[in-house]
């Protein structure tokens, strides 16, 4: 993942170049120095860690990485000097980078989504019809199937990428000047006795091209204390990550070793403890897990990152840069190993068969309180039904065998009849349309089986 | 605003009556049950208190409301009391009556924010040439003009407008039944015989018309323990907050007493300070305020309810009842207090004139220093301005007056010439254009000034 | 739990008679004035639902209270009114009323969290050699006993109890006046020509009666803005719900359909679906983790609440006071909640015996590695190891069965060695003396099996 | 700040030698082994990036870690490497290393506390005079003086200062091998056959010395799932950052453009602009508000880390590294940071009068009200000031001007006494005596002005 220092610095040599490359296309910057600006904009050509430290000075690290830029560029060709960073202010250049920056991650989410989301699309379909119990508040409820859970998995990672994709569109660049107002801009164009058609200079005319220099979006105003883009990647961030690790925790649960009816993919050396030689931990699920409780928090530093104050804020700004770098780094990270995890999934129907089993009838007592309340009165079968289970749990008798002996059961159904109101196989209501619904879902973003 | 116990109460008893429509409408209800059930579904025949105590007992209110509602449809019908939540579960009907009541908010939150955005449209359009200091990191950086600053809010309330009604649209109905299958809806169409056009029952016949009964969004898949509206809605509240908290901001700190550029909106007793009575507190902006410093935690939750286990939570849905009331009733109350404090705003124009000239040359350095570029070099141009603001704030005199009598600055302008280039005024850049360019986006959706 | 608005009107009462008391101990209030304040200081009185409206206008609900108790003691007697809230401050009032709430819940939580330490003494004494599976990362990993299990849970308890307690100790009493000078305290006792054994009256001498009045800590300072108790209460109460939510959390993994190893005191009707007749939902602990899922939140605005500006803040100190009562309320109720479920809890040693047994000899494969190694070597014997638990899992065969009749494994161990080195029962280390560590400190602080 | 991947792997070395050195005093290892040990244990040994990249395949970075340092003990004495992380787990090295690098920032933090503290209490002693506007809800409310305001600073930092000198001294090692029962160390002492005074080893013999060789607290229990140690942490460092803030916002404020009443301490180059020459963005107290703006965030995080299941989680302990790191890192930043902006702050006492003068007689209207209340009933008098402030404030007249020609004032007060109520510097009620109480409280502590 491209979130170090130096991806930072390469990025707003990249903004430095567009903006002097934009500036020439309006013909206030000479081509000459345009080449001597990028032919200087190499990251090799700058001390990191000392623009790092230098930071602190200014409290962003651009005003020093300017200064050393134009030093650079300067000795290359000492006229194009001037035309570094023409007009400019630190947050235009810092929040162009980052935009950069979350386009570039966002496409790798993206890619690694599209992944996840056809691998659960195979699962979903290849499993459409494997029993498997249904779980609420952690006990057996009803009769599902392993396709129906792994189809709420996909909707959720499709909705993920719908907002990734959506987000990445709106990435706007950033131009401003130092208060919003372009002054500097339209400044050295009017000094430089330039206009467009005999139109007055105003700066605003800079926008566009470079924004498409830098295949951003382009903004309607300068949002230096506007962060509707850095809510917007913090929120979609927090989803994607929400969404895999209501993936990865199912894999979790289902993966305990009584309940087994998953496995995590095996990898020589992965999941091994320092000391137990038998143990295969769930690692690959436990690092989404990491990343889903660690973003929301970087989410709501990016959130209250609204609240600023005037036209560049002292503090909320400079707050957003490490939860931004963070959340991307999670997420990103959380993503890749999501489709190394779903790939490789180990299914296990037979344990699922074998769990389904443990509760007996317990797992159909929905469906028998159906059945039973046009015989019996809604409210007298459910009773029935309650005391029976009860009855079962407390004398450890199967649930059947309950009803079976049941003084009210009497002659209501036949042995066929309770067998097959008591197979769970036969209740498992819509969950192959379900699957088939959210298949054509992800079949219109081109995702198949 | 309808944030009550009884509120919730009301949504679930419409929830209820939908749910026996859409079966009457596929022929699984009598008309004399849905009439029953019709005529019992009033708030006023529930003890509301009791409910909520009652709720302890299963962890959610709608074990006991059934309860209740079965009974009294019973008594007014006994054959209607059988169709009766039919075929349901909890979380279905909660979710349902969570989503119409978040649709309402959001309705009224929508007609608040259109309401805060014209206001806004017209002070951006009538300041649009009132000169203001720009303040980055608390100080004077260069000119605007106040218009800007108001564009610059609209900007923020009309992403927030089209982010709450993008998400009122796709709040969806919930059913899904025990465990997401619908199963149960399925075995009791079985039972009544039913069939539609020979197809097999399957129970998802059953949403469309549920969801169309409650002018919800019609749900791909059941939604219960994947929670993609709870974490957009959360999302959604959350910018709104910080977006009117962004406005507010500016108008607190723009009210201070040394400052004044703005005040609030006076009523009598608003303000009151138990013991000085001089004082006018800025109170609507700090209601703004108090509801954006809360809302990130609420939906900081919200987003994390994302994170459950199998198919319905053992806490995590439990968990969002409450932070989804707050939010919604801090956003709803923050944005219809941000109508009245925006449309009765205290714009003081010869407050933010006097303010621009305390900092006297300073706040258009950044243009002397343009123009002095191309004469001395911009190297030499930073530092000998570097130099004489600092001699200016040392011995307390002008920075116009230093200049005049720099070594460096002999000959280089004219009198007429420095003193067109320290008029503020001739320093705001493309201000006016950016304010045309959110105004023109205040149009496309119907605001005008 | 008495967290309505109604109790924190009686408790403004409460302050203001102990302001006029601390006054009157002074010389500076006629008794007479004492008893009309004390008279008219009924809830009763007053129209809670119209100072919660009114609270609007001045953006806190002192103003307005205090303008109706004013009118009502002079109602009552017409000299008293003057020495209603006489030299005070909204926000004395408030503080002060919140901090007699704060008391009084962390009495009543403190009570709770000293049951559930002693039902837990007792469940860790019991069943210091319940055999159970050690898990990690979901996995069996090494045998442990449920005593030590709960020894963990009682050792967070004690922890919580301790923080609780401590913080309860320095609650403090808010004094300050408009800006903190106490001025106005001061300039009413100059006016009545009172002093003090000569000593000039500055309003301090005021701030030990009133606290000694409300029974609260004495401030060395008054805490307007800097909001220690807040912050400290916010901390308190996130520490208590984080321990019992891990309490919870444990008991709803254990309680598992496939773990089976407890189960939640049962009552009539608790723990019901509406749907499935066979459901006993974990409710208990379902509430208790509910509340571990939502008290950080109101935790972190509680601490950021700390970051104000000024002698008295524009939102934050007004953000504080939702979070608090929602942080009291959910705490106090999972306290009480969590003293239910640890008394009655459902312990089943014969499951944890049977789920300990599923993994056979891999639950012991740490002592193994440690039997062998010095035998083997380190290396080799971790190599041995981790192949014959993949031969074991990947043929289905016991682990046993694969060392006994591996190459390596000849002659190296008897069988009644290997016997012993298999038994889970003789692999739980210190549990014991670990559960005597924490019984003992329970005892400090007089908690006993 | 020693927050880098390598000072965590030389923490974990000091670890391991000390479980080593501890299992040596018991006779357990030979002391050959624990020189071998001790020779290795050299970061410089370890490659970090590939240590770093290979956590990700256990999930943490200390399987990885052992074998290496298992290997390089191997090859300086084959007997020793048998000796390496003997009986251990995982996280017990890991935790123990991190208590380490917790007590290193903690003492750092407590230092820079300290000189934080003792720099206010001298600007609290030097201005307890110094008169100043005091300021609620951004409004100027009753006069105070600057050593007020520094010495509820100064209240703060103590307050800070005391909780981590507290939790410094409770940070404790972590013992206890792979599920919490100490069994193979207690394993390893039997194989031995070693028994110290006849007494069964059990493995919590060694706690204490191994505790005693980190210099950390003797944990009564392991608390591989009990975490207290990390939720304490994350509170007092989110104490410490919020103390710090709240001076930090102070410092913002007072140094507006407008306001001018503090300024922070110049430095070459700091808080430069990259565009504007004269700017002097206030950058140490932005570092700081940046600091207190995102240690909540993670404080939340550790927080929510007490939630875990079992003997050790499957994520909640993986999630506290980094939220921990970032907080250290921030805190130890902020804290720094803080010693330099308050021991160079820039106090301007003519400002502050400037500024108070502003408001003329608004700034005495409690005071006024105070000394009319007896002459005029408290009613009348506040509604007299409420009047008069208004008219003044709408003729733009001088409060005092509107009261000495107010009907109701004449012959109330002579033109004496009116000029006595209205100076300011005569209403600062107990701020000296305030300011004695802190500073007697800092004395406590030795540190003196």
């Amino acid at each position: 993942m491209e979130l170090t220092d130096e991806a930072w610095l390469r990025a707003m040599l990249v903004v430095e170049v567009a903006l002097a490359r934009a500036q020439a296309d309006l013909g206030r910057c000479p081509r000459a120095a345009v080449r001597a600006i990028v032919a200087v904009a190499q990251a090799e050509r700058f001390d990191v860690v000392r623009l790092a430290r230098d930071a602190r000075t200014a409290a962003n690290p651009v005003v020093a990485f300017v200064g050393t830029f134009t030093e650079l560029v300067g000795a290359e060709d000492p006229a194009a000097a001037d035309y570094v960073h023409r007009g400019s202010t630190s947050q235009d250049i810092l929040d162009s980078a980052t935009m950069l920056i979350c386009r570039k991650v966002f496409g790798m989410i993206a890619d690694d989504l599209a992944l996840v989301a056809r691998a659960l699309a195979v699962l979903a379909n290849r499993h459409r019809n494997t029993l498997q119990a249904g779980r609420t508040l952690g006990q057996h409820a009803v009769p599902i199937t392993f396709g129906l859970k792994v189809a709420g998995w996909l909707q959720l990672v499709l909705d993920a990428l719908a907002r990734v994709r959506s987000t990445m569109a709106t990435l706007p660049a950033e131009l401003g000047g130092a208060a919003g107002t372009l002054a500097a801009y339209a400044e050295y164009a009017t000094l430089d006795g330039m206009s467009r058609q005999g139109l007055p200079l105003r700066g605003v005319e800079l926008i566009a091209p470079f924004a498409a220099e830098l295949g951003l979006a382009e903004p309607v105003f300068p949002w230096h204390a506007t962060r509707t883009p850095i809510a917007d990647v913090g929120a979609t961030l927090q989803f994607v990550t929400g969404a895999l690790g209501k993936v990865a925790l199912d894999v979790q649960t289902l993966s305990r070793t009584e309940i087994g009816e998953l496995s995590e993919p095996t990898a020589p050396g992965r999941g091994a403890s320092s000391a137990m030689p038998h143990k295969r931990n769930p690692v690959l699920a436990t690092l989404v897990v990491v990343a889903a409780r660690q973003v929301p928090a970087h989410a709501l530093v990016l959130a209250q990152s609204m609240l600023v104050e005037d036209e560049r804020s002292a503090g909320a700004w400079h707050a957003e840069w490490q939860p931004l770098r963070e959340a991307l780094r999670l997420t990103g990270g959380a993503t890749h190993t999501a489709v190394e995890l779903v790939t490789g999934l180990g299914v296990h129907p037979d344990r699922m068969l074998a769990n389904i089993r443990l509760t007996g009838a317990d797992i159909v007592t929905e469906r028998l309180n159906v059945a039973l309340a046009p015989i019996l009165g809604k409210v007298n079968a459910k009773r029935l039904l309650t005391e029976a289970t009860l009855t079962a749990h407390t004398t450890g008798t199967d649930l059947a065998e309950v009803l079976r002996q049941h003084d009210q059961m009497a002659g209501l159904l036949t042995p066929a009849e309770l067998r097959d109101l008591l197979d769970p196989a036969r209740y498992v209501g819509a969950a192959d349309v379900l699957v088939d619904r959210v298949l054509a879902r992800a079949a219109e973003v081109g995702i198949h089986p």
